[in-house]
């Protein structure tokens, strides 16, 4: 079974849910300044969830490039992790319309724990079906990254109680972290 | 004529399908606990519904897989199963929003009872196509399957004037029915 | 230029628009059968939108078959066609929520009127991209049924004063004459 | 890395956006002229952002058909154009609800020459890692065409304070500045 309509599909899916997110950003009634302001949460917490989104589109074509083959439980696995990823869109506007408030902040971090769970599932999934010594396996080495990630956000929802906004910039750290040294480690390879 | 758009529009119809579902979980207006409840049934219709389509779109895939040519009859025979897939989104929020009540969970029935009917037609129109002793009517052979889930969703709808919540369950032992036979023939085929 | 990412791009546009004409169908707040059945009209109104989006499909589909190159004419006429199409939502939701009144049966015509001049005007700029004595220039020989289906529908505008359920009837009538004979012809050729 | 998940992806992500701009046309709960008439400027705002995201896709199209690989920085770069093509739905949606008045006028600008910088930013990406000599260099020589673009965006956005409808008018020179060349450019090349 080809990869092709995986890979397809899980674009499909990802490019819809980087893009309803806009739709959290309600078109305001007046045409002033003050009826633009109170969008301003709800759009940091847009452009955060893009980036969340981006990373893992990022992450999925570097797996899956890596990938050969794919059997059922490679489509369930994948099939979950999107299930995950659909739910960015929902806690991104109920966090950004309440400010970054406790519990929103918790439910966040919560969906991007699952998310990395969800992804990392289906890293096990997909190397128990090539093999531990195939190309993918050793392709596939940000193991401990994704542990570290898991930990902030766990802490990042321990936290939400007390202090929302400590969590939101324990999220961006993660975020900054998938971010940047993919882009250097690129650099690297490429030069 | 070629599979290639055909498999590739309805990957772009199903990922739309199973994307724009999550929109009916609307965002509550307060960030408090009791606010995320009443969405708990709207949730688990949520739950229910994203499987059905990936079920769906599991199926579709294999036995696309299988499919050499398509004509004017599998176009439509495939637009009329993405038509009533594409009334998946709606059923799922009237079932969630009025928690499993009878009416919902019986109209929920009948659009997966029609939905197995087009995937039984899309089945008919690709093997009159392909001959009935080519590797499509090979590879496709769980009619018996298909007959199954008809019953057990005809029993639902019956059942729902009285116990709703027995139909959601009927509904669910289908999806299982699908979800877990399916990995276990996988992994038998991949040993 | 390859035509693919063109197709491609058609393919997500076509899909999106026939998915999201379900949003019309509004989730009701009760769970009675009186609160579904204002929904008939919106529902007819979408059957009748996802056959003529189908039949849009199906026919670029087929047209884009025969097709070698594209260039700069090519993309601008074929998103002027995804224009007009794209309109096709909220004339539908427009028509059905006011049970086929006049006015929203004339725009709907006017919208069936602007897609199929684009139609005709993407296969002229194709044809005079691939010469008169293509294979895409003989494969479209379809002419005779768009002027007689741009004729019905000017008659359905000019009734739709007077009797806007005749409008609707003779677009239903020309969705037939475009959904039968290509099986027909399909059939033949195909045997 | 390939470079055809990229284009996918976009493909999906900029059909979505030119899609879901048209659910910003409410259906009116009328069915009169009268109910129409006030959509008019949404109408115009739709068709004047349809034609800048058409004006993308097909440069994004024009421009990834030089290219022969994509590295990290690249998707990156990718990412922040088509996030800054999401805000169009948004901002057309504003302008088109507030008859064009000033602060909308502006914003639309800003969103505007936000895309502009960040489709300049991908060109650099691309042409750092493909070679100041490679054929995608040669290809993308729209230089100067894009600074006039973004020295008319930013006098757009100063004079919406006092005239909206200029700028307006502005941003549709751009857009035709942009639309009539590729043709004939594309006409002599294809000669």
């Amino acid at each position: 079974m080809g990869k092709g309509r995986l890979e397809a599909f899980s674009d499909g899916v990802i490019a819809i849910i980087i893009t309803i997110m806009v739709l959290e950003l309600k078109v305001p009634h007046g045409a002033t300044w003050d009826t633009l302001l109170p969008l301003a949460p709800v759009m940091l917490s847009y452009v955060l969830s893009f980036v969340y989104v981006g990373i893992y589109w990022n992450n999925h074509h570097h797996m899956m490039h890596a990938v050969s083959k794919v059997n059922g439980g490679v489509l369930w696995a994948n099939l979950h992790l999107l299930f995950w990823l659909s739910l960015i869109p929902f806690v991104t506007g109920w966090m950004g319309e309440n400010h970054f408030s406790a519990i929103p902040a918790a439910i966040y971090g919560v969906v991007l724990t699952m998310s990395a769970l969800a992804y990392m599932l289906l890293e096990k999934v997909l190397i128990r079906l090539h093999g531990a010594n195939s190309a993918l396996a050793l392709a596939v080495g940000k193991e401990r990254k994704l542990w570290l990630s898991l930990a902030i956000y766990v802490l990042g929802i321990a936290v939400s109680v007390l202090h929302p906004w400590l969590s939101v910039s324990l999220y961006v750290a993660v975020a900054l972290l998938w971010f940047i040294p993919d882009r250097r480690i690129e650099i690297r390879l490429s030069s």
